[in-house]
């Protein structure tokens, strides 16, 4: 399944969505407006607002809320996205340049502020106060997620059980959020939206552990992105982790050390280690149970084309080449 | 005034303050906590709280409302303070070594967003949804404020009436909130709350034209910080705008093409200009009719330290060398 029929059972509301999105952004300011007519052109893949409608059609009827939080988080991703590209010093998004490439960073910076309170006073306005404490709960934990990512960077102390924790704050919960807002404004039974919420960890687990795995094992013509990364900032993900803590102690210390220096070609000496001492099959082994761990969150729900999906989507996430 | 002297009406409060704002900081990531224990560390002037418990003790009895009026306004500060130096790539404040010069930007843009988080979750924990509705329309106005001013700063056509509009929103806007919040957290007459305001806004405007003026007329030795940086990002603030307006034609297109220009002499050509047409002398008398704005805003106020300390403060504001 593509995102094109991903987003199928709800192609009437995304639509709508669209159109209350570009209303949100319109604003007295002219450089504003010209700024934000240039983030709609970018066109994101839209995964959290699709996110959204669907959990709410899986549990009732897409109402007044679910447009509310659909726009509250394509709001907060917006602007992460134009402060990430700051952050990054990144010249292109979604193949044209960059907003901080063309109007620089400052202008960039403040572009994401104001979106940011956009969201918030959207749902000041609309008295959704639940909507704002799961939101800024999970802008909590993403900014704790990376932090603590790069804290273990800096000390080489990562271990399995804190690589889960970090990318269950900095990558899941905001698409548990999604998740949760969705299924929150439509859903009868309280029960229902702890389903959505677990479906959404398990899937944003799933999805980072695969990133993580492809940052080893990505074929770059494939994939447009080059692997090493994660190794180069020093970041410890899962595949090294395990194959660190399987190999023979001697054979651990030298790879260590060796990422520890800046030799040029280490990569490869640590991607052949990584697939060795079996850290990319653990991790493999470890996406298809969050995986199915997601799925098995909807198994409650009768079957309908949104669950049918929301089951798609899950294996969008996991169909990505290797 | 100082202050020193004019904060000791709340001198108890602010230790209290002080020692609640270090405990909000805390958290389970230790990098968050060296870098929070280091912002702690720069000491900020914390003219925001001061602000706050000077409003709210004006108004009323200091009560549990307004610490966390207090530490909103300080967490959303210090976020923003952390966001412009990575943005201005700022190695120094407050005379240390900034947060991006030790931890780089990433992290910096990172905990900026945590220090919001955490303000946003403080009111949504404690109900204080009007502390939220204030302080998000002014984080909006802040965003709004500077980016006319650079859409201005394009295209060269800031008039008196933008320029206003610019310094309400991008400063005016908080200085009104932090007095606002305050007096909300103890009024019992909502006049009350809108005299504050009064005052926010109007000490806000005051401090910025103030600062503007400086640009052209202060004296490096005496105040540690350069002249016309405005000047340099092409900002037109009130003296210039006024000297544009007042010179002969002829006199202002030569201006104006110097400024497009990139001569290195033009700042001392332009401010014997912006002097010579009184656009000092016209930006000065505005300061003063601002500052007495806000000494009448508090006239209905009955005679009390508090009050005293709050005229001393626009004195301080106003006292500034030339």
């Amino acid at each position: 399944m593509n995102l094109n029929r991903i987003s199928e059972p709800v192609r009437t509301e995304l639509k709508e969505f669209e159109n209350q999105f570009a209303d949100v952004l319109k604003t007295r300011v002219a450089l504003i407006d010209l700024i934000t007519k240039y983030i709609l052109r970018q066109k994101g893949k839209k995964i959290r607002p699709i996110l959204v409608l669907l959990s709410a059609k899986l549990c009732g009827e897409i109402n007044r809320r679910t447009y509310i939080a659909a726009n509250l988080v394509e709001l907060l991703h917006t602007a992460t996205l134009i402060h990430d590209d700051v952050v990054d010093d990144a010249k292109t998004r979604r193949g044209i340049a960059s907003v901080n490439a063309v109007w620089k960073n400052k202008a960039s910076v403040l572009i994401g502020d104001y979106l940011l309170s956009k969201g918030l006073l959207l749902s000041l306005e609309n008295n959704e106060y639940d909507f704002l404490q799961l939101t800024s709960e999970a802008v909590k934990r993403m900014s704790e997620g990376e932090l603590l990512q790069i804290q273990k960077a800096r000390n080489f102390d990562a271990t399995e059980e804190t690589y889960f924790r970090v990318i269950s704050d900095k990558t899941a919960s905001l698409i548990k959020t999604c998740c949760k807002l969705g299924a929150l404004s439509t859903a009868k039974d309280k029960t229902d939206i702890d389903r959505l919420g677990s479906f959404g960890e398990n899937i944003g687990i799933s999805f980072q552990l695969r990133d993580d795995i492809l940052d080893y094992t990505g074929r770059k013509k494939l994939l447009g992105k080059s692997t090493g990364n994660d190794l180069k900032e020093k970041k410890f993900t899962l595949p090294l982790i395990v194959a660190l803590r399987n190999a023979p102690k001697k054979k651990s210390a030298g790879i260590m050390k060796l990422i520890k220096s800046d030799r040029t070609k280490k990569f490869d000496e640590v991607y052949e280690f990584v697939v060795e001492f079996g850290g990319v099959d653990y991790a493999l082994k470890k996406a298809d149970e969050y995986s199915s761990a997601a799925k098995t969150a909807l198994n409650d729900f009768k079957s309908s084309d949104v669950k049918d999906a929301m089951i798609g989507f899950v294996e969008f996430v996991s169909r990505r080449d290797y």
